[in-house]
């Protein structure tokens, strides 16, 4: 990590963590045993594991967003429990379609019990969100479900899109970015707006978190996508090259094959099929790094954080809390490189 | 058919399925296309086809529900979209856990098209469903939406538990009842109870309807294992012996295996594992016969139409809609036997 942006996700998991541990003790036993383990609460044994969870960025954004629009970070918590239950729905079901067996360097749950306990757990976990969510007494609650639900199918849109990818030779980068748009921003979008809402902000405020949203995960998802191609598996916890194994038509990789110069080699390997050899992948970053592909990513990732940036400053906010929201997202997009 | 009754399924149908078409049609043009396929809209090639669709069983209770609490059909229409739609987000992915390759006559989606769309199909409907559910401008939409989410997460309880009995001897009846009064029951009552709550149907109304469906799901579920194991597969559009094949340890196995006098034969192959060997399956299904397991399920379906009517008959309703949901519940249990 370049940057430390300690307290508000600490401030965030001493809020929402409880809740969050509530919820998920609502499941079956084996529901919840798979689901401790996926959130990093336990190992594989159901042995108590400390803390290597994930982040809770989205339960962030969300605690942050109804502060920035005048509310109480707690009138946003059942929303901040619903984005997270929904993020690890579509990690457990992604990892089972992407068949990638590491996590946060843990076997992913698919490897460890099997694909009807990824899929079963992720549709639980969906269900779980939407009830949580629906109980709470926040009158804005049913909007706040909506938003939810629309952007759980704008994910599956754009997880549909990045599997069909994979085996099309043709993909343009505008098409790409829709994917990742549906794919990463949707829900971040809705993380910040379901703060918003729960937080009683006016459609206007509402209207700029998703902006917000929309834009930062965008830029969260190409430096993602960098980090695919040239991270260090000890810091990203995948394997190197993840994405160049899975032929993945990350944003990257698709700048590079759109480029009137492309070298022929790489047209060549965009082009194939099947299982790459391992031992050709740092030749092929090689090739995507000389066609600018990784300084095109990171710099359209700052255009991104600056249209973000800019939806947040265009409406009249709670300056403090905006600040906190604008610091988050850049600590995330500048993770690890 | 041994009973007809098209009225009440052909006027639901008449009401319900140009709102389902227009959910439907929010999809994106791949989910869209799988989605019109699985509901018998198109073939394989995605030409139009005629109904060889569902009997739309869930949407018809929840109007009848919603007329039987003194509510207009239409107020129900969301709900009945919105069960219509979870219903067929369970059997895109149900269909893929348990391997079947048929359903109503048709290759199933995941044996057409393979994991990753029935997996994301799926998804996008269990979220669609909610969307449709929480735009819609019943004050109790948020209500709605809850039980839909409860019964969702039961349905996913349900049917880990059906999966994990099938490498286990030692299953109990009771445990067995559990597992289909959420497998099944848990949908079915939230049809009638979503109708009840749509309808503007008292506390006690929703909680006879729920009753009435959980019970009316158990008969429905002993119905559905009885042609599981004795089914024509001309009628039923499923392999003979199909739950056999998959060693479900369905109602009336369960029952078979806890009588004291349960032949050898029949429990050394109940307690066996792998795949069974077809030539040997008509003889184990004489013996479950012979142990009464036939005999026993159709009574236990008797009696739980007996509590499901019962809980109709304990409060005040409109009677026409529930002689109508009487009759329904009836024909659809009393179907292909």
């Amino acid at each position: 990590m370049t940057s430390l942006m300690p307290s508000t996700l600490d401030t965030t998991r001493a809020f929402v963590e409880p809740a969050l541990r509530a919820a998920v003790g609502r499941l079956d036993p084996w529901s919840y045993r798979v689901t401790a383990y996926h959130l990093g609460w336990c190992d594989e044994d159901g042995q108590p594991t400390v803390g290597s969870g994930g982040k809770a960025i989205r339960p962030a954004m969300a605690l942050l967003a109804a502060q920035a629009v005048g509310g109480l970070a707690g009138s946003a918590v059942p929303g901040a429990v619903a984005v997270e239950l929904v993020h690890n729905f579509s990690l457990l079901h992604d990892d089972l379609l992407d068949r990638d067996t590491q996590r946060r360097h843990r076997r992913t749950v698919w490897a460890v019990w099997g694909e009807a306990t990824a899929i079963l757990t992720g549709d639980a976990l969906l269900a779980l969100a939407h009830e949580i969510l629906l109980e709470s007494p926040n009158p804005a609650a049913g909007r706040a479900a909506w938003l939810l639900a629309s952007a759980t199918r704008e994910l599956t849109r754009g997880q549909t899109a990045d599997l069909a990818f994979e085996t099309r030779g043709d993909v343009a980068l505008e098409e790409c970015l829709d994917m990742a748009a549906a794919k990463t921003g949707s829900l971040l979008a809705t993380s910040a707006g379901i703060g918003a809402v729960l937080g009683g902000g006016s459609d206007s405020t509402v209207d700029a978190m998703l902006r917000f949203g929309r834009e930062f995960g965008l830029a969260f998802q190409l430096v993602d996508d960098v980090l695919g191609v040239w991270g260090d598996p000890a810091v990203t916890g995948k394997p190197v090259h993840s994405d160049l194994r899975a032929r993945k038509k990350s944003l990257p990789v698709t700048y590079a094959a759109g480029q009137p110069d492309c070298a022929p080699e790489l047209t060549a390997w965009l082009a194939g099929t099947g299982e790459p050899d391992p031992e050709g992948l740092p030749a092929i970053a090689a090739l995507l790094e000389e066609a600018g592909a990784r300084a095109w990513a990171l710099a359209e990732a700052e255009r991104r954080m600056g249209l973000a940036e800019q939806a947040l400053l265009e409406v009249e906010l709670e300056p403090h809390a905006r600040a906190e929201l604008l610091a988050l997202a850049r600590y995330v997009v500048e993770r690890d490189r």
